[in-house]
């Protein structure tokens, strides 16, 4: 959808417009005028003759042509009826700056409602009610109370919050950075943060998108968007309060692992999103995405002035887990041979606190030049000799003779580097204040890098028994039963290609003795309850049965003792199982986000999962990649390749297994969530095995 | 130690005066001068009559009265001379600035050593040399050449680096944030960073200690001295640079989980210092500490003029894991009494957009008063009504009238909120530039408040027998034999009140199963080596054999395949021991650090420990509350605890069996790295057992 009228209008008119300064209604209409906007500003109120020098208009309707944007601060009440006007004279685009909407109560609630219903009818699109407008530096155009245009630049801006906007561009103007546009959503009545993120996406002076969510309206267009703009565009969140997923009462590992922030933590990491925890990271990130081009490697060159902001750099570039670069001889001899005998021509390089900017132009040049490098960071310190604005431009000179590389800045001071910051601003090299968000900044880069360099997403299904699953999970609703049992829940997986373990169900000691004979010892007990969820808690499994006596008496015990840890269980007896020889537990699982869909986690199984919290999680489908990915986030991942001398397990098969699973939650959305706990896993050729699993369902909504 | 002479003499001479602009000898009496330094500056050069209108002396002697303090910047070979005239006319303290000495090779460092001996012989103490000098603004003394003094606050600064300092100076310039003094230690060739720490320690005027550490010269008494400090003054170092002390293979589990900044990490928790990753967080901490009391606990006030802003601020205080202040009923019912209807009377309290001071200042005094509350977080951006500066003189005034709590400011923006920001500072309120930042910094202080309340470190011994202890550490050093073996590692840990498996050797298959027969089965069998250390990594662990005949296989297969694996080794047989019965498998290790001694460590045992890195750290020797507190900083703790109904274990033995290591490797020194793993622990009431250990040993240094 094409929000011209928005970011481009040729005519605006201001609705509410008042001469009072201080007044919203007189504040956009002096901010319209102060930033030069090149079109037509129309005041309207029929209370007065002009605004700020221009003539008023009575209503839009004595407007000669009709204005491609009206922006209104008139009272909530009246708000509808300006939309209406707005219709009929054909503007199709407003900005309801207007608050006491629904963030005021019902009644609130109940005008918004009408405001959304009556620009429907009208067809008009909205942004707000209860906004900040909307600022187009490229375009002078600044429909907005909050305050001057900033420059203008390749980031887009989305927010939220109308107050934390006014901060940003206070912010903004402080520091000279630039921007495409900058939105505020306000209640997002009718437009909403996709729909300008679409628009950032398509607008060309928009290079990086940039912005502050507190919700999302709908999570899977949300997550398709996200995905497909960070393809071109970096969109860098900050992302504040969490959401009310993790508060229900969860069942499973999964479920209670999954905290309020995994599911925003998943679909970011998928949609290549960059999660910012400051406003000041955002800008410390969107200024290098917008001004330098993308890193190739993580092999980091330091050129300094000073050997202790060299160390720190050094330091942050270990603990970022970036690289290096080691220096080719010829660049190792060039260094040499033109830097003083005292510099040290290694990585990081320093060119002595007498280094004037001749000396930071030529290192610089040479580590840009060498093939080992492929991002350099340039720091300086304004000690006695030092020429701070001079080496800014030394930088910047360098920095455009290679194009290819990103070059970012860190001179540490105040006043003394104060005009060096604002060069190499202007220069496209951004500047930070410590190495420390200099190599971060690297480090997101690098990321973002190797998102958008990730195979194309295949999901890749396998031949399963689906009606079988449906039949299951039919009864269990129809039911209303919410927890699937242990037999059920296997016979789901085993629907999705799983192997289980042989058993059989025995309600007397003599009956389970039986079962075992014909099972094989070792056996395994487990109590037979649809209302015990956490067998082990309640004494409710017993492993390594040798022999009918060590079943009979384990039937006995577990029949007597059980119940006093569950008085309010129904018993049934027990669920006998042949025992699954060694092999490496881990866990596969699924927790159903109401606004993201399944996510899937993976760690140590058994009952450690919860204490050690190795695990990773993943939006559902899943490819080959991404399973493989997931094993790999964790330290599990090590355990299962085989420590000291051990023999490793069968990746692929517990890769496979998250893919089943993915599959299973994806076919059936009345899957809640899931837990296969543990699935055992043996060397290469023998069979895993979904030893344990738990399972509760409920309506698709 | 008084460093008087240095940080508040009556006279200076600038020895090597300049009348030339820009020379370094000029900037320090131009900087003297400029400062406003109320005593007389001697300038000395031979070849000039006055310097920046001062009478200038040939050399020291022509002064009539002998200078307190010398500030020395003329070349380095004639520095020694100078420091000798010192000695001579009674100056008993120097600056030397001058570079050139040890930074710079090896006739520097050999200039470098003839200045120490001559400092010595003369008793004249020196700061530096290459160093930036002393800054003192409370006595308007500038005795560098790094620019103007800073504004005069409770921040002492000591810097191992000139250049940075230069960076801070200018800085602190721009942001108005106020020294007590500032130190560049140089190259330490008489006064170190112990030196200058105590004087700080006992400079009235120095309410906090900040610095940049790249190295430190004693590693015990830095430990020592800093423990000391910090019970009266916080410090807070930024510390830059490993130490080389990972750089060393390690043969123990220990030793290779020990990076190369773990040692910096336990001494700075032990010693409660701050650590710092940048200049800013520096400066963030060092404002709140200097400037604000000490919060009583961790509930969290905060109270923001943005809905946006506080959730920022509540994200954070959940990643702090900080708490958030729940208000009595008499504040809810004063604030819903007096904010509008709109505001949110509950934590975050939220008083709207057009929020003026008056608004700010009530609800301050509000939460403040309330004793649910123990620091208060102040937000502010600035939307079209707001009074910031009205707003910032209201934070100031509600924070002087509740001095007894900590007041935190984060006023977002650019220019709209500098005056506010200054306003902020200047009434002891720090002021932010994120929600984060302030969030941050309450956490900081509020570890430091729980170090400062810690019990009285007493460490407790145990009756022992060092003698036989002696005797086998003796042996080995005697015959430089590094790695101890497995049955002397584990007589040493008896001596010392362990209990280990019994067991004996066997070298041939029969006398192996007539060992096990007398053990009794099950048993395990261990390659015997004195050159094998990882035992498992070549198949020389076998356990759970249940008769003579499976005693008889396993021996022939280990001495068929332990070769293989490693044809170097001299394989003398096997060991046979008991098999302990289940409990939990915990590592309890030591890695001695060349700089700050025994590191001792705790963490889950077993093979895994060195996959999930689930272990911590701490300096031996240990107190009793010190090794229950290492625990309790690892996942495993949990699980010693019991996970799922299932039954915990003997905690307190881990404890003492941390402790008992803590005293064998604090009092043999000897002792280089050594592991017991896994130390086996049951429920309470049964034996922990140390099933494998091992030791090297070297001799004291």
């Amino acid at each position: 959808m094409s929000l011209e009228g928005f970011f481009d209008p040729r005519t605006v008119a201001v609705v509410g417009a008042s001469r009072q300064k201080g007044k919203v209604g007189h504040e956009i209409v002096a901010n319209l005028v102060r930033g030069g906007f090149g079109g037509a500003v129309y005041p309207v109120n029929p209370k007065a003759d002009e605004v700020e020098g221009l003539r008023c208009y009575p209503d839009l309707k004595s407007i000669e042509t009709p204005p491609d944007l009206a922006v209104v601060s008139v009272p909530a009440k009246a708000v509808s009826a300006v939309i209406r006007e707005c219709g009929q004279v054909g503007c199709k685009s407003a900005i309801v700056i207007t608050a006491g909407f629904k963030e005021t109560g019902d009644e609130g609630r109940r005008l918004e409602e009408e405001l959304s219903q009556t620009a429907r009818r009208a067809g008009v699109r909205i942004i707000g009610p209860n906004c900040l407008g909307v600022l187009v530096p490229g375009k002078k155009l600044n429909a907005s109370f909050g305050g001057d245009l900033p420059e203008a630049g390749g980031i887009g801006y989305v927010s939220q919050s109308g107050a934390l906007l006014t901060a940003i561009l206070d912010s903004a103007k402080a520091s000279g950075i630039g921007f495409s546009m900058l939105v505020s959503i306000g209640n997002k009545a009718d437009l909403d943060e996709l729909d300008v993120l679409e628009a950032l996406y398509n607008h060309e002076d928009t290079s990086v998108i940039a912005g502050y969510l507190e919700s999302v309206t709908d999570g899977k267009s949300f997550l398709r968007l996200a995905e497909e703009i960070s393809h071109r565009k970096p969109i860098l969140l900050l992302k504040a309060g969490g959401t009310t997923a993790g508060a229900r009462a969860a069942s499973s590992h999964t479920g209670s692992m999954a905290g309020s922030e995994t599911a925003y933590e998943v679909v970011f990491q998928r949609a290549g999103i960059v999660r910012c925890d400051s406003i000041k990271t955002q800008f410390d990130y969107a200024q290098a995405f917008a001004y330098q081009s993308l890193p190739r490697g993580t092999r980091v060159a330091i050129v300094t002035n000073a050997g202790g902001a060299g160390i720190m750099a050094t330091d942050a570039v270990e603990r970022q887990e970036l690289r290096f670069a080691k220096f080719s001889d010829e660049t190792l001899t060039k260094l040499s041979e033109n830097l003083p005998a005292a510099a040290n021509v290694n990585n990081p390089v320093d060119i002595l606190g007498d280094a004037l900017a001749d000396r930071y132009e030529f290192a610089m040049d040479a580590v840009l030049s060498d093939e080992n490098v492929d991002v350099v960071v340039v720091l300086l310190t304004p000690q006695a000799m030092t020429d701070c604005s001079g080496s800014a431009r030394a930088a910047v000179a360098a920095s455009r003779r290679h194009e290819d590389k990103p070059v970012l800045a860190c001179f540490l001071g105040g006043e003394k580097v104060a005009e060096a910051a604002g060069i190499l601003r202007d220069g496209g090299v951004p500047p930070y204040d410590s190495p420390e968000s200099a190599v971060r900044t690297i480090k997101v880069m690098h990321d973002y890098v190797r998102w958008r360099s990730r195979p194309k997403r295949v999901v890749r299904l396998f031949p399963v028994n689906r009606h079988k699953v449906e039949k299951i999970i039919t009864r269990h609703i129809r039911e209303n039963i919410r927890e699937v049992g242990e037999a059920e829940a296997k016979a789901v997986l085993e629907a999705y290609g799983f192997v289980t373990p042989k058993g059989a169900i025995a309600t007397t000691a003599d009956q389970a003795a039986n079962v075992a004979d014909q099972l094989g010892y070792p056996v395994v007990m487990k109590i037979w309850s649809p209302d015990i969820v956490h067998k082990t808690d309640v004494g409710g499994v017993r492993i390594g049965l040798r022999n009918a006596r060590e079943v009979h008496d384990a039937f006995d015990l577990m029949m007597y003792r059980v119940p006093k840890q569950a008085p309010e269980a129904d018993v049934l007896g027990v669920l006998l199982q042949e025992q699954v020889s060694a092999g490496k537990e881990v866990i596969l699982g699924m927790h159903r986000d109401p606004n993201f869909g399944p996510l899937l986690m993976f760690g140590m199984g058994g009952t450690m999962v919860e204490v050690l919290r190795d695990v990773s999680f993943h939006l559902a489908p899943l490819t080959p990649e991404e399973a493989r990915e997931m094993l790999a986030r964790t330290r599990t991942y090590q355990l299962l390749q085989g420590v000291r001398g051990e023999e490793g397990v069968d990746i692929d098969a517990v890769a496979e297994g998250l893919r089943r699973v993915s599959q299973l939650v994806t076919e059936f959305p009345q899957i809640e969530e899931m837990d296969i706990n543990p699935y055992v896993v043996g060397p290469p050729g023998t069979t895993s095995v979904a030893v344990d699993a738990r399972m509760s369902v409920s309506e698709k909504k």
